[in-house]
C-alpha cells in the first residue's frame, strides 16, 4: 500500500479507538469516525470493511503489542524473578503508551462477533498462561511463596490492567516508575516486615 | 409503592443491568429490556423515565452497596490493619454478590450524562479516599511500609475491581476465600521471605 494510504489507515484506527473508548463501540457510528478524520462516511469504507472489522483490528493490534514485549522477556536468560519483574514493568508501559488501545482491548472487545471473541479469549488465555509460567518458574526456584500460580497471575494482571481507569499521562510518575512501584507492591506487599 | 410494583421495578433493574453488561449501554434498547421482563416497550415507561435513568439508578445502587459495607468497617474499633483486611474482603464480596452490577458500575457508568458522571466520580473519589484513609492509618501505625498511600490505595482497588472480568460464581474458591487470598497477596506480597 502507498504511504498515504497507510497513514490514513493509521489515523482512522487511532480516532476510532479513541471514540470506542469514549463512547463505547455501540455508541460510535461510522459517521462519527469519518467526522473525526475529516472524511465522508462513504469514503471511509474504502479503508475498512465494517465498524466491527475496525474493532477487530484494534483489538488484535493491542494483543500483538502485549505479546511483542512479553515474548523476549520469557525467552531471556534472566532469573525467574527478574523475568517476572521485567514482565510487570513492560505490561505497565504497554498500557501507558496507548491508553485508548488498552481500554478498548479490556472493555470493548466483548462487542466482537462470537467467533472473533473466542479468538481474542484464546490469545488472552495464552498471555495469561505466560504470566502464570513466570510465576510458576519463580515458585519452583522457591523465590515466591504462593502455591496457587493461577490466582497469583490473576492478581498481578488485575492490579496492572485496571490502570487504564486511573493512569494520567500528565501524572507525577512515569510508566517506568509506576511499573517498578507495582513490582514492589506485588512482590513484597504493603505490610512492614518486622523481621 | 405496592409490593408488586417494587418487585417489577427490581426485576427491570436486574435484567437491564445484565443486558448493559452483556451488550453495553448503547448496545441495549428499551425494547431489549422490555422483552427480557416480558413487557411491551411502552409499558416499561410506567416504571422508568428513560434508559439513562435506569443506568443512573443501577450505578447509584452499586455505589451505595460499596459504601454500605465499608462505612461500618471504617467506624469500627479494630486496628488499622484489621480494618484494611476487612475492607478488602468486604469489597471482594460486594463484587462477587452481583457481578453484573460491578461490571456496569465499572464500565458502563461513563455513558451517563456529564452531570451525572461527575456525581459518580465524586462518590468514587470518596470511596477511594476511605481506602486511602485505611492505608494511611496503617502507615501511621507503622504497620505498612509504603510512603505513598494514594498509589497504594489504587493498587489495592485495581487488584480487586478487575475481578469482575474473571470471577466465576461456580469457581473453586468462595468470595471469602478469594478476599482473604487477595489480602495476603496485597499485604505480604508474592515473594518468599528469606528472613
Amino acid at each position: 500500500m502507498a504511504q498515504a494510504t497507510l497513514d490514513r489507515k493509521a489515523q482512522i484506527h487511532r480516532e476510532a479507538c479513541r471514540l470506542f473508548r469514549e463512547r463505547g463501540f455501540h455508541g460510535t457510528s461510522v459517521r462519527d469516525i469519518a467526522e473525526r478524520v475529516g472524511m465522508l462516511g462513504g469514503s471511509l469504507y474504502a479503508h475498512m470493511e465494517s465498524k466491527e472489522d475496525l474493532l477487530a483490528e484494534i483489538v488484535d493490534a493491542a494483543a500483538d503489542r502485549f505479546f511483542e514485549v512479553l515474548e523476549p522477556i520469557v525467552r531471556s536468560d534472566q532469573t525467574s524473578l527478574q523475568e517476572l519483574r521485567a514482565a510487570i514493568v513492560a505490561h505497565v508501559k504497554v498500557i501507558a503508551e496507548d491508553l485508548d488501545a488498552a481500554a478498548v482491548y479490556t472493555v470493548e472487545w466483548r462487542h466482537l462477533s462470537p467467533a472473533r471473541r473466542e479468538a481474542v479469549t484464546r490469545r488472552r488465555d495464552d498471555y495469561e498462561r505466560m504470566f502464570r509460567g513466570l510465576v510458576g518458574g519463580a515458585m519452583r526456584d522457591r523465590l515466591i511463596s504462593t502455591d496457587d500460580e493461577a490466582t497469583a497471575a490473576l492478581f498481578i494482571l488485575s492490579a496492572l490492567n485496571y490502570m487504564f481507569t486511573w493512569y494520567r499521562p500528565d501524572g507525577r510518575m512515569t510508566p517506568e516508575e509506576i511499573g517498578r512501584m507495582m513490582c514492589d507492591y506485588i512482590l513484597d506487599g504493603l505490610r512492614r516486615r518486622t523481621a
